[in-house]
């Protein structure tokens, strides 16, 4: 359905017509299509034309923009409805995004969750606290399946997943049971004999990265969030694990492409203003961390005038160093995001890139003394293009991926050491400091053997 | 339980122990223990001790070596045993990985799945069909819920997910019932009445980036696959659409490192050589494409003689350039793949880049005129530096950031419309181009305002 159908359905006011459409709509689909009317008249119409159990899904889907203005024109009543049917752990995640007279009204009309929701915004921004909700299903280990059965049935359906079960113990988690275990297992069976022991938790405070890791690493759909004294708080989804990772990925990525991270709107919905904000301040950075190659072309300018040749190799020089910088960076950067590296594992990775770097470096040598022979040499005849110039550019070559590949494995390693992120010693940053290194070898290296500048 | 442990009564044959042990940890903790006993003797005889109902799971969690050191030694019981218990999707997931003579013993092993594993192996490596599972339970719409509690309760606990379960008539999906509805509907409903009618389903041949981009959008657990007549075909699972978003992730990531994907082994365990292979490719090609720089550089060696002070600035206006074009890049490509930016809307991210880069270009060109007039002239005292200097290197830099920008948000678009992947047009590809731009817009500035070149 497009928007095209709406609006025309809207202005011959057939509101029969659009609820019956809206019923038969994933939420998720509605909650993407609302936002085109870009009139609140017509959104907040629209809105109220959604079937009743549905209304909180939509609502939960839909972008901050569109909540605040609904969340403005619900009476007290509708906010009401409309709390009540949403979960927690959604709910805490528009709180974080409204101003505070709007988050005033969402927190009066919570009524019993209100203490809930305070909970969790209590924890840390990137603890598993601050992500898990409180609805979950709690079943005692003496109930039997049909006990537990019967419980469920009469606590009805507002628990984020039901697929899984916690059995709990004067609030310890004893184990779990799925649904499955529900469906399949005789009325009689008890719960202890039935559940699983020893199920994998989280606590309150691990990081939400790890916590997301965890349920790729298990292939489950829920972990239970537990204090220091195994005590059961909450459960954290899969559909939050699933953001999390994304999440974390572009905020690599752009960290890797030298962007501040500012928003997580999509590409087309970001202004103008907001891309530049998020891209100058690396630029100018990295701009004027550039006057240290200035720097140390400039005291060799002599060296320069003498052999004019020796500049036509700056350019690759300097991007294969920040090529094999980069690839070494990027790919421990990933090892320890995914927890594949850990920092004990620094000189494991540092013997690894020094033999990888040597293999390339070589490789690259014998390939570039080739090409400067055949290509510079014969067929382009550029002139100055000696064997002792291709030597110094060989050589200088090898060296620089060695340390292009030294320094991009080692710098993101001591960055998470140290506590900070290790996504900012991608390339960008590894390439400034990669080219100010390839000069200095190409120059002495140059100075050592071209007789000409000795 | 670290491995010490597991030696110490292995060697004191306290197996009893070991079982015990086994029997309280996770399957998937104890797949990623096992492969510590590098001798195979160790492993084949740890994993006969591992608890019955666990070793599928732990076979199917294991690495690929270690599967086939089992399966080379399983007895025709053994493997069958195993084979009866895993799923459908992780069998065809290890049979790729074996090669022919074992793949060959666990397809005879296979039994009445094997017209089903060979169904998914037929899909094309890309496909939604390629990473479903034929294992659901399916319920038809006539059935009571009584009815489905019954059948699901015979046939057993070995279907994928009962956490969602469809019903079907004469094969074609109708709709969806959760383990939720079951626990708490009435035994007497009517499936047709309770069911979730429309859901949202993929197709067998969908490709299953956008497939598993579904699973975030719409925040399910498993998902219909169907033909084009509408029939039920499979079923994909969360976890898989979880692994294919994280590789996808790497896939990227090491594109955009100029790293030829070869491997998703963790990064300890590849070998140098591997990593070597991965690396070099793209490292040769950059070197030996940067010959075009080298022959601008030469073209204008004349200049460059005259006026020694331009080449100090060569790394800075090519490294921020190339940063430049790589923030678009990264930027578009992300958004490629995440189908937040579609190839039809090529003209409005146009459009924004040009006006971003107008924005960055202005304030790059503002600052670097000041810092040239300021640090490198009055502070660094560097000889040549001139208003005049100044003025060509910042005008070039405007240039240039608006060239990268609009090269690097163009290129991905266009190689995703040629059918190619927008990532290989990340940045390293970009830099090697913007080099060359950025080097032909300043010897072009140069000429035209510097008086000594005229």
């Amino acid at each position: 359905m497009t928007k095209e159908v709406f609006e025309r359905l809207l202005n011959e006011k057939q509101y029969k017509a659009i609820k019956s459409i809206f019923d038969t709509m994933n939420p998720v689909d509605t909650a993407v299509l609302l936002p085109e009317f870009e009139d609140d008249k017509s959104l907040v119409m629209l809105f109220r034309l959604i079937p009743k159990e549905n209304a909180a899904m939509v609502f939960t889907y839909m972008e901050p923009e569109q909540q605040q203005v609904l969340l403005e024109t619900f009476t007290d009543r509708e906010l009401k409805t409309i709390m009540d049917d949403m979960f927690i752990d959604d709910t805490v995640d528009i709180i974080e995004e409204m101003p505070a007279n709007v988050v005033e009204r969402i927190l009066s009309a919570a009524g019993g969750k209100r203490a809930a929701i305070n909970t969790i915004l209590n924890y840390p921004e990137d603890s598993a606290g601050s992500i898990m909700t409180l609805e979950y299903v709690s079943l005692a280990p003496t109930m039997t399946i049909g006990d537990a059965l019967k419980k469920i049935k009469s606590r009805g359906v507002h628990s984020e997943t039901v697929n899984v079960c916690y059995v709990i113990e004067k609030h310890k988690l004893l184990g779990t049971v799925t649904a499955m275990d529900l469906l399949i297992c005789d009325d009689d069976d008890l719960l202890s004999d039935v559940m699983e022991e020893n199920p994998i938790s989280v606590k309150t405070l691990s990081d939400k990265e790890e916590v997301a890791q965890l349920f790729n690493k298990y292939d489950v759909v829920s972990l239970p969030v537990v204090d220091n004294e195994n005590c059961m708080v909450g459960i954290v989804t899969f559909d939050d694990a699933i953001d999390v990772i994304q999440e974390e990925a572009e905020e690599d990525f752009q960290k890797m492409a030298a962007i501040a991270p500012t928003t997580d709107k999509p590409y087309l919905k970001i202004s103008v203003w907001e891309l530049w904000k998020g891209r100058i301040p690396w630029l100018i950075f990295l701009m004027l961390s550039a006057t240290f190659t200035g720097m140390i072309i400039s005291s060799f300018e002599d060296a320069l005038s003498k052999i004019v040749v020796l500049t036509a190799f700056i350019p690759m020089l300097m991007g294969t160093g920040g090529n094999s910088g980069s690839q070494a960076s990027v790919t421990v950067i990933r090892g320890l995001s995914l927890g594949e590296i850990d920092v004990r594992d620094i000189l494991r990775v540092l013997w690894k890139e020094i033999r990888v770097s040597v293999l390339c470096g070589v490789s690259l040598a014998i390939a570039c003394f080739v090409k400067i022979i055949f290509i510079d040499g014969m067929l382009l005849k550029t002139p100055g293009v000696t064997n002792n110039v291709a030597l110094v550019v060989a050589l200088t070559l090898c060296l620089t991926v060695i340390c292009a590949k030294v320094i991009g494995c080692v710098l993101p390693i001591i960055a998470k050491k140290m506590k900070l992120d290790p996504a900012v010693m991608a390339s960008p940053f590894i390439t400034t400091v990669v080219d100010g290194v390839s000069l200095l070898v190409y120059f002495g290296i140059a100075k050592a053997f071209l007789p000409e500048l000795m």
